[in-house]
């Protein structure tokens, strides 16, 4: 998907809003577990409740991964129900020396038709480039990640800069904002700002909102740019709204409060 | 795999090699291509051909992932025909937020019954403790690697020492030497030296050395300690040393030559 669809499709939509499917075969209701892909039936439920508003679905690679053959069948079974025109996240985490990144873009890229794959950053550049290479295709690169331990290594003053914004300094020399994303935790406001004077084009993808407690407004006032250039992740606020019956219906009403607001930050 | 159990095959086959399995379909002989699973049927070629001269085998998931659920499907196989007493590596690069990296070692440690898992170390903390939370299993985790895109951060000077520094610190404090090894390329061989100072006790997985130019005789006298600590990879030059019949042959007299240097160092 090339920027210009993505940014038509948040216009329409009013929506920046990016549903994550990391879908754990141990808390989704149990009146599925009778059928025979449980996951895929949850995803496709919370797929066709959600659709008209997100304009991303990002499937956390590894809790299908976790369920092993069966598991990598339902990621490829979910990946396929999404609608041509919302943009696809493969939130993998990959990156590897060049040959092998290679191997991972196929994989994302050609054996599955993923728009994006997340990209970890600590092998520098030939482990980057080459999901760079593919045309409308997306490396969507780790900056700032919204968990504790980002404390560890990513705020380490290196030459008088955090190690994140070097990360983001370099590799947004890569590539484009055309096929370049970078990953900043919602939980981080007080460096969204920065981050922004260092890339004020690139389009960001945040998680950490709702039970990570990031905050949308302050995470939209900041972030958004003229292309509005933020997709805003939820993950488990939506799809374990309920464990009940209504689980769908309740993962919409979730949604339907993010687009909401979202709408009025746009 | 218990560390005792892993210097035990060491001292019996005389032997620090790691055998990598990053086939490639497009590089394995072509008599083979005709099978029904020609990936299987190359590891198998080269496990029988070399699994009294090593004492591991790295896996190198991309190249699996790349063929889609196929190749998912192979990896599981090759896994299962690998001899329990042989140390195996899925070289996945994996991290995530805490209950994401769960879902990981969930997907080598119980779908799969790999000993030991790749790790990046960019997110901190909880993206490697949940590995470390098996047991009997590896967390191996990219210390200083092999690849030109290794200068881009792993060499930046953070608070007077570089960031590979901070990371092998910082993680050897996160679980022992019998859980916790460190990637570290085997081009580096003016680092392996304060890498031994930092972390005398560990195991270090060194790739780099063939192919890409590493040296088995300096990486060798630098890096032994009392407990050997060494898993030195080569993956193309045993692999693919040849591309015709005599494919597993050859790997084999690759295989012999690495290990009868390696016997004369320990």
């Amino acid at each position: 998907m090339t920027r210009q669809e993505l940014i038509n499709q948040i216009r329409e939509k009013k929506s920046y809003l990016c549903v994550g499917l990391d879908t754990d075969i141990t808390k989704i209701p149990r009146h599925l577990l009778h059928l025979e892909n449980p996951v895929v039936a949850f995803n496709k439920s919370i797929i066709d409740a959600t659709k008209d508003l997100c304009v991303s679905y990002k499937i956390n690679t590894a809790f299908y991964e976790a369920q092993g053959i069966q598991g990598w069948q339902a990621m490829h079974e979910t990946l396929n129900y999404i609608p041509e025109n919302i943009f696809t996240i493969a939130d993998a985490k990959r990156g590897d020396i060049g040959n092998t990144s290679t191997q991972y873009a196929k994989a994302f890229f050609e054996a599955m038709h993923f728009d994006s794959v997340t990209v970890a950053p600590y092998m520098g550049k030939d482990s980057v480039k080459p999901f760079l290479d593919f045309k409308e295709k997306w490396a969507i690169v780790l900056g700032l990640t919204s968990n504790e331990g980002a404390f560890d290594f990513q705020y380490l003053k290196c030459d008088d800069q955090e190690l994140f914004k070097h990360v983001i300094r370099n590799v947004s020399n890569w590539g484009t904002d055309e096929n370049l994303m970078f990953v900043i935790g919602a939980t981080k406001t007080a460096q969204l700002k920065e981050v922004r004077e260092l890339i004020p084009n690139h389009f960001l993808l945040v998680p950490g909102v709702g039970t990570q407690g990031g905050s949308l407004e302050e995470v939209s006032k900041i972030g958004i740019n003229q292309y509005v250039g933020l997709l805003v992740n939820a993950s488990r606020q939506i799809i374990y709204a309920s464990h009940a019956e209504d689980f769908a219906e309740r993962a919409r009403e979730e949604a339907k409060k993010l687009q909401q607001e979202m709408a009025s930050y746009l």
